[in-house]
């Protein structure tokens, strides 16, 4: 029943609020307010309609008594009501054969009221119908407009200044499934402010009916998801995550960030979420053995995710390194030995054809070319350029990481460079990350150029090498399965299909 | 004779550039250029030369064939000359009686010519002349207007747009020393993006004659210097460097990023400025003895100069956490405890006080109030600036961290919260840190305003718990030396006196 029962959540073919308000500040109210605005913007295809006994009209709406008197199809209801009333317009739900509702509400089992929670659960199951939450924010799928993320999106300042609240990434490949409201939202934020699209967002809330183990599932078949992202304080189903998990690793990561891995962190979690969150290790182990990337922070979290969408795998752990300045070839040299990876000192066809180069006067004649490829401060755009199709001709590495700062004189125009590698880039199974440290407008402009151009690029070294590490191990992973090859088909095939919409996420 | 001789570098009482170039792309033109106009600004106090045989004028400013002919005082000598040149401009200076002069020029032991580079250095020394360099950018020192960092301020792109490519920070308190000239402008780029005010910038290059060492025990004795961080590849010196950091670390936080951690990320330092460096637990071990803060990557670098500029030591190592996310909370608690900090369970008079405003109904009914306080997210400023008080107030805990995720209806103004919060702090010797995550206006503005107001913030919980554990080990060791006490006041008293520069730094 699983995967077809999701589907009204993030496509529905029609909405109802429960609980729409007159109030502006309520929840009840933003959300039908955002769902009519996307229907008018024509972003969501389904009709939105309102229930609410004691009004007539709301935002210029129509609306209804209850979900029994709308006259339209509906598949999907958000519902914003006291706790204590949720049960009632589940069993409304039934009689109009609405399949799935998104339960906003809190006041279950977070407080201790497992027993109205179990309640609900129950009736739910009775007519069949399929629930989100309680106690969550619901889903945002900017690919159809559903968006029951009920925060502010503007705030208006003492001084006047309205300024965004509780921005949406647009549209894009990454999913994000988070336990927590909060964290999910400043997740959102922080994905907005990197530029890294959303294919589906969803906050679980208290997981009274579908978790995370079923929406991995379903996001492993969804077209418009190519990395899924979890935060997660606990996993009440163990097996059956790993057992789902390890099948959708094989055709697409599955990133986990999971919190309370001490016991503080624990005890922590615990009075979060009312539910005992399980021995790290345990977990540790269960996550390795069904392929998916364990992230340790929400940076980190990010930075593969961006890596993992736009970059194959890697065949193997030798990384290249190309650079302009010393220090950072030798700091990014020194994570990646610290990862576990590899740099080897070339010898080969490549030592040969960059020494070619020094010797000819095309790179400086002080350019170390043994690995890191240290172009000096002499470099220019060129000889990055030569240097970087080398090494991905190259069988004596795997990866290629390009620390391309941008200040010395021999790179005018930063944005060509990032162009340039990142076209070369495309025409390699390799993967390549890139790296330019500052906050300069060049800087900014560089690294914007990378990502929508399909090369991650990240502000330090370490970032850039650390997630370049999730792409060794995410191959390792595959070749050990015997999956590396057609994940790499079907990876270049969705890059091919989807590269004009990758590229306008990160260029708005 | 260290500190005195130094002094000409930062502060000179004239400035001549020997090797003044027409050409506009070479370094020596540019550093005249620039020093030229930090003189006409009044920024730089002494008056500039340009000495150049092959010109009468340039940049409308007579120059002269050699600094003998120059009619002033000069006290510091910006060398930008062919290395081969440059021991007889070290003769021209010695019969000036020019003391200290910046060597810009390459081609020395870095490229195998030790020869010529100790040749430079004998001859200085004959004359009583100090040495940065050579094959370095320089100094950047905002507070005089020194400034020989000639890479390109702005470049055109070939779409034509002007952008900011070797940015300054502005004014302040950090100061940066830099074996590579590459990382240290990456670095500068960084600084000024994350609004750290600077004292002095030195690229130290080859280290001819001035190193690390002597340069922490100048800076230690400078007043406009609090933090001094350092990215080194080697220490020469390593007893005196330890015994040197053993002093001034009592009085202010001195943090080292030191590249060439692992055996290739050494042989890679090793092909890049030609210098064996040593064995990492080694240093690791002779850091931590002389309290000597160690950074892993430019992140952490940052991030915890920030925090140790801004904020005191702590006194013991529990912290308490306050938050609107839940699972932010348990994020900040779990790497909390995996740092070695502590996150107690609150019992005494802070819980009492915290349970009867949840009593009393001014914090939400299902606030968790054990620590992590999770104000849940129905939390509102004023309930964020209660805890914070009680907190601060509170025995039970050393340190605060303020995650005040901003996108909660309660709060309607993050600035004001930030602004309201960080004039509590500054009440109390304890340190506090705070977060919001996610790059919409009003987190960036939020978290703005806190750096401004002398709270350091941070994006993510885990950067902003790790820059507490700074503090926190920083504190242990000036408690170990019996320093804590005299640091405090020596701390308290510098940001009375500098706090209008503070919040400048950070609010242009």
């Amino acid at each position: 029943m699983t995967s077809e029962s999701l589907k009204p959540f993030f496509d529905p073919r029609g909405v109802v609020v429960v609980g729409a308000s007159r109030e502006e500040e309520k929840p009840g109210h933003v959300i039908f307010r955002v769902l009519l605005e996307n229907r008018k913007k024509g972003l969501l295809k389904a009709p939105v309609y309102g229930v609410n006994p004691k009004a007539d009209y709301i935002l210029g709406e129509k609306v209804f008594p209850s979900v029994k008197d709308i006259p339209g199809e509906v598949d999907l209801a958000v519902i914003v009501i006291p706790a204590e009333h949720v049960k009632r317009a589940i069993e409304d739900l039934g009689v109009k054969g609405i399949k799935a509702a998104i339960i906003i509400s809190a006041g279950f089992s977070e407080i201790g009221r497992s027993d109205l929670e179990r309640e609900v659960a129950e009736t739910a199951k009775k007519h069949g119908i399929r629930i989100i939450g309680p106690n969550c924010i619901g889903v945002y799928s900017p690919w159809s407009g559903v968006d029951t993320i009920f925060l502010p999106y503007t705030k208006v300042l003492e001084d006047g200044r309205e300024v965004l609240n509780a921005p949406r990434p647009s549209k894009g490949f990454v999913a994000l499934i988070s336990q927590s409201g909060a964290v999910g939202t400043a997740a959102l934020d922080y994905m907005y402010g990197e530029g890294i699209g959303l294919s589906h967002f969803v906050s679980i809330g208290n997981k009274a009916d579908v978790d995370e183990v079923e929406l991995v599932e379903y996001l492993g078949g969804d077209d418009r998801t190519r990395v899924i992202l979890l935060y997660l304080e606990n996993i009440k189903r163990g097996r059956e995550f790993i057992e789902v998990a390890g099948k959708v690793t094989l055709k697409k990561p599955v990133v986990v960030l999971k919190a309370g891995r001490t016991s503080a962190g624990r005890r922590a979690a615990a009075s979060h979420t009312a539910a005992l969150a399980g021995v790290d290790e345990v977990y540790d182990a269960a996550f390795r053995r069904s392929g998916v990337i364990r992230a340790n922070d929400i940076e980190e979290l990010f930075d593969y995710a961006k890596a993992l969408a736009m970059q194959p795998p890697a065949r193997g752990e030798r990384i290249g390194i190309i650079t302009d300045g010393g220090g950072a070839g030798v700091m990014a040299t020194d994570i990646a030995e610290m990862l576990g990876l590899k740099v080897p000192e070339l010898q080969g066809n490549a030592r040969r054809e960059l020494e070619e180069l020094r010797e000819r006067g095309i790179f400086p004649r002080y350019a170390q070319l043994s690995n890191p490829v240290d172009l000096t401060g002499s470099a220019t755009s060129e000889m990055f350029v030569e240097a970087t199709r080398i090494l991905l001709e190259s069988d004596e590495v795997d990866a290629v990481v390009v620390l391309a700062l941008h200040q010395v004189p021999g790179i005018p125009d930063p944005v060509k460079l990032a162009r340039e590698i990142s076209r070369l880039a495309a025409g390699y199974a390799k993967p390549v990350v890139a790296v330019d440290t500052g906050w300069s407008e060049a800087a900014i402009l560089e690294r914007k150029e990378f990502d929508s151009m399909g090369v991650p690029s990240y502000p330090t070294p370490e970032r850039a090498v650390k997630s370049l590490s999730a792409l060794v191990r995410y191959g390792k992973y595959l070749s050990s399965r015997g999956a590396l090859g057609r994940y790499l088909q079907e990876y270049l095939d969705f890059k091919r299909k989807n590269i004009l919409q990758m590229h306008k996420n990160n260029s708005t």
